[in-house]
């Protein structure tokens, strides 16, 4: 009654498939390295899938996102961490302050980075805006993962990616593609988000398998650090603020407060 | 005594049309699957009705829209879950914990899943953008309900659509127009919308049929998840918020609370 | 001693004029159809007027619209629905669920519908915006008030007109314009608005001769609905929120706690 | 030391100039005609200034006012009311709710109106913005205040004339000049600035000479109507919320409440 | 290591320069006339300073700066009044309510007037914007200093300068630059800032040497109208809001509040 | 599997690099200056990192920069100053006001200043835009830095170059190179980032090393001040809010508060 556009014309620019599922296969759980915090999840995060991280700054971000680096090397599975704003150099300083052992990781070549801060700091007159796009991105990290078979990703952070574009109205698209991407890498990643306006829920926080909070903020008359699910797909989680604390292993999840699964 | 525009060449723009009601038929209520939540709104949702289910990351959007195919299925209706963002086997594999038995309702087509998130994610830095519009949304899912007599209809999300448009101010005519093309499908339409900005009122929240929240706030000490009927047209529906729980039949709502009725 | 702009050329661009009164005459009251409203209101809305009703989704805009034509119908006053977003079927099929003994009052044509809603809606690739200007929609219902002597008039919603425009700056004239054409055509008109942004006072609110909330909000553990006359020129009017329920015959403000009037 | 742009070029364009204050001269204050207003202000207006009076929908701002132009009548001075929004009749009609006796004083054209509302409301498909200038504004009225002498003036409303704006940046400075203009016309002047949003502070707030709230805001479960004066220049003035009532005669300030004097 | 601009080239451009204070000299404290308020600030204000004075209308900001000028006239400083809003007529006017002894001041050409409201209000059809620039504001107010010696100085107000840029990114630039101007003038001054978003730090309450804040809120049934000290540059200074009253002589700071000094 | 973009191509532009470690040494620690405040942190700042200091107007940001260059003068590192807004004079001057010992240690070339306020204020009306880029003000810091050997580097303030830009979505980035181009001019930097919208993070916040808060807000009836270290990455760190106190010796940290660390 109502004439199509042309089902192939439509295929081809947007590829509407019907998928099959006769190989899909259950993916394992993977620890976090984080005490605690695997308790909360059935033991552990989804291999292969892309979470968020998000909190406001000195939440403990990268720590919790190098924890579970370190706990694929540990387990002998290579991990590597791309670096936008920080220098990698910083960050393995500031990393070798806890007991992971990083520095036998590094010269193993288990935990890697990739210092994606940019081009000469002192030449940015002469160029226009130089930021890499998500595609510059996943070519970049797809190389790097085949060459090393890595398995954990840190993304470190997509606030660096995303205001590459100058059209606001199709982050959200490049977005979903860029994580379709990540999905397609054979590995385990986890985007840090900066958070910004803690009134909104951003798109990435919709968009993500799965979001985790790190909470920093005042209540009677102290600051309280916590950890909080806010989604994680596939899996009963726990969804309530976990008191978190700092010791020589990183972030670790306040057992006795976990008296609360829903 | 006012010169009037010739009232035929608006009528080509607008089409401006008296309805006769001759052949309006009373409409059946569908039952949704979601245990509890029928009995909330006269029994089901109306038949060949366009909902919008909202809430914020982690709700339970996905699992909610997913209960309303399995229903379906069941009762021997197709259902389609048109999916932009989250890949279609990832959702297959999260829904598979629950005792839904989805994979036999999907190996016999009952089932049906349509993977909207778009080109290889590797290509995109010689396109445009190439989001999908309305009208090819349309046009691919007119196809496929006719193809495999699809009665229950998720789209997942909305957001993924209106993002299309560079002109905002013919979001509203375009999400008008899109809603009406969806009616005229034959299908009981349920559309996912990632809640942004608690604070306000969007558009997708009037100009549907009905409007179901998922809450999931933090009530002393811990998180409540509830369930709340803004809008359902032509029923007279429970408005107050009901706590939920996630069990291994999906979200329930739970039945006690259930004790004031609109 | 300052030099003018010729006034002639003023006035044939804004028209000023001083009114002599000649010719007023008060206007009756009408009944509202919505029980125990107008008794708020010195007996009914004044004949003629343009009335804004606003509220969230679900508030129950339609409905006691609704209720007013019916009213008038009983009357044996002609009255007019124009839909832009919901279909005239469903708004139909939905009050028909109410004892209005709307199939009757519409066979006999006195509550008549207008499709605003469009185009063919798998249509639109080929069009921008055709939206609906205020001039448009004048003329249109012009043309239907004349040929059937209407003379209560529901425009659901402003938002559908309002959003045809690209200049934010002139949407103010020319809502004034319409309001002032609503006014000319002969019949009492409430022009239903959808609330966005709760804590802003909108453009509407301040230009039409009355104006009715219908809220919806949360209470000691409860959603409360109800009425509330912000604005209503010319009348002693109640100022509170009076409770409201949602009965067999429509919304039903509630009796007993009419108990004070400012 | 440092080169100066030509003082004479300055001059031309920016007029600065230092005033002499030789003629100037104490203004009488004028009786506003709001019962228990005069008294938190040392005695009533200072004439020939301009005023602003700023609230919510259905505040009072029109009653307030035209009680202002009645008791200017009753002493013989006459008032002008320039109506941009609604319509001189409506007005009319509505204020002849209160025995002001307004039918006799607008018959001896003590009190009279002038329609801004502008052009023909079926025939802007052909025109671009028509709103009218502050420039525009002030010719029309500049005339009409010399052919009758008026005294008092109204003006309803300011955002008629601010939205005629496309550059933000200087509707500052235009009204400004608005204001300047006004005072030059020998009448005293309220301006009714419609409220939209309470959270801040406009500009007209801060540029017009005294500015008056109406309020109308939820308290222990009831609305409360009250008025403040936020400033008054040149006068003493209380500044507490003080209650108002709508009676017979308008608005009365509450006398028994006027208990505390800044 | 890095190729460096040309130091000269760049120079040119930004003028860095290193100081060597050879000639600096403590600055004197002047008396700011308003009682109770230089206790605050270790005797007084230090000459030669801007001050940033910020509040929302009503709240005094006009009487603070005259008591400023009048305390500097008894002391045979000349001072300046800038207004760009209120017309100097109105001001001193309201200004000789208070028994300053305003009109010998004025008289004897120690309190002075600059009207900078501009041009014929009537005549600003033909014009584009014609707000006076930073520059333009400072050379007109040269002149007069160099011509009267004045000392003291009042800028009514800030953001009648402000708002005459097109480009925001550049207002923080210029306005650095006008305040600098304005330190290089010889004279103490006062610029008035109109509080907009209460919500906020504007740029001038961080660019300023000094900011005071008048505050008039609502607490416990009533208004109360205080003076904080929010920076003060050189000073240790009170930090608290203080109680102030309107008298004879202008704003007081309430004495007995005056029990905290940090 | 995916055709990649030349790797080699892409890193020539974005220069992707894996680091080594090979050099990497454990920076020391250096002295605030602040008393009370080194012991929070683990002895002192990490040396060579860039830190960002952000309070509202008046919040004693200027003081503690000073009080961390003055402690590296006493220690014999140079020390420098850049003021983008206030005068080096006008600091210098309000600085000498603490017992730190600063025209001595100034007159030693110990801490130095450098004045970025710019061109001659008056001449502005022939120039565009020409608020340093960071590339100038690195330029122009590294010749400094390098000419004095240079250790400790204020920055006041961040907002005057992030404001140089015209396209916000490139602030990120530019900024994420500022950053690093300070950390490579082998100096231990802090910035200073003036509070705008205390309701949000801002970029800075998330992008340097250590974030360090200064608070002034009213807590039962009196203004408190306090220091609160946000992040301070590498460091256990203190993250409550402590109180501070203006002394002689500038911000002391109050030492009996110090009673929680996390």
């Amino acid at each position: 009654m109502v004439p199509l556009m042309s089902a192939e014309a439509l295929r081809m620019r947007f590829e509407p498939k019907e998928p099959t599922f006769q190989n899909v296969r259950r993916p394992r759980r993977i620890r976090s390295g984080v005490q605690g915090f695997d308790q909360l999840i059935e033991g552990g995060l989804l291999e292969n899938r892309v979470y968020t991280i998000c909190g406001p700054p000195g939440s403990g971000k990268t720590t919790f996102c190098m924890q579970l680096l370190v706990q694929g090397a540990v387990e002998r599975e290579t991990g590597l961490y791309v670096a936008f704003h920080e220098s990698p150099e910083n960050i393995y300083l500031d990393m070798c302050n806890y007991s992971f052992g990083l520095p036998t990781l590094v010269s193993q070549g288990l935990v890697r980075f990739l210092d994606m801060s940019g081009s000469n700091p002192l030449a940015w007159m002469t160029e226009d805006d130089e930021s890499p796009s998500p595609g510059n991105v996943l070519s970049i990290i797809q190389k790097l993962i085949r060459e090393h078979n890595v398995k954990r990703l840190v993304i470190d952070s997509l606030k660096a990616i995303k205001f590459s574009y100058s059209k606001p109205q199709i982050a959200r698209r490049d977005m979903t593609k860029f994580i379709h991407g990540l999905k397609d890498l054979g590995a385990t990643t986890v985007i840090i988000s900066e958070l910004e306006d803690p009134d909104r829920y951003e798109i990435e926080q919709h968009l993500s398998h799965g979001l985790i909070f790190l909470h920093n903020f005042f209540q009677s008359r102290s600051m309280v650090r916590s950890v909080q699910i806010m989604k994680m797909r596939g899996t009963r989680h726990d969804c309530e603020m976990r008191k978190t604390v700092f010791g020589p292993k990183g972030i670790q999840v306040d057992a006795q407060k976990v008296d609360r699964l829903s």
